[in-house]
């Protein structure tokens, strides 16, 4: 049991050492907020303009940590108004 | 050859006609100056991530019309200081 515990871990271990150093990078970028909230924009402009491959691409390969945050989140960190002319146009544009 | 130019231009429409209206309004976006500069700050970022196949694949996505645009050039529209400390981090998160 132990054993493939630790099998199962190594596994692990080797699957994370594939991302290299660069990733380390970005991880600690996306655990601050303002990483977050870069992520979170770009997610934002690949979905206003409907580029779903690089959405396809992106998302994975950013984790996607920042999954989670809506526009309406982004736009109250942001201090934007969230009105509807927005809504065509993603929100790095307004910045 | 007149018919021989006209179906290559037929030709072309239709390959154009496969990107569908939403991309009418990326290519609107990047027409301006700062769609073009929101597009290079996205590059910036996933250059610096090394997030190379978003890069892949949001470079043609975009038809890559700011590939030109140059970090030291986004720095200077921005009126960011290029200092070395930058390199590692990407612009947008210098805003």
């Amino acid at each position: 049991m132990r054993a493939a515990v630790f099998l199962a871990m190594e596994e692990q271990d080797k699957l994370e050492n594939k991302t290299p150093l660069v990733n380390q990078n970005l991880k600690r970028c996306l655990n601050t907020k303002d990483g977050r909230l870069v992520a979170a924009l770009i997610l934002d402009f690949l979905q206003v303009f409907h580029l779903d491959f690089s959405l396809a691409v992106f998302q994975p390969e950013i984790n996607s940590v920042s999954g989670g945050v809506s526009r309406e989140q982004l736009c109250r960190d942001l201090g934007l108004g969230e009105n509807e002319g927005n809504r065509k146009s993603p929100l790095l544009l307004e910045l």
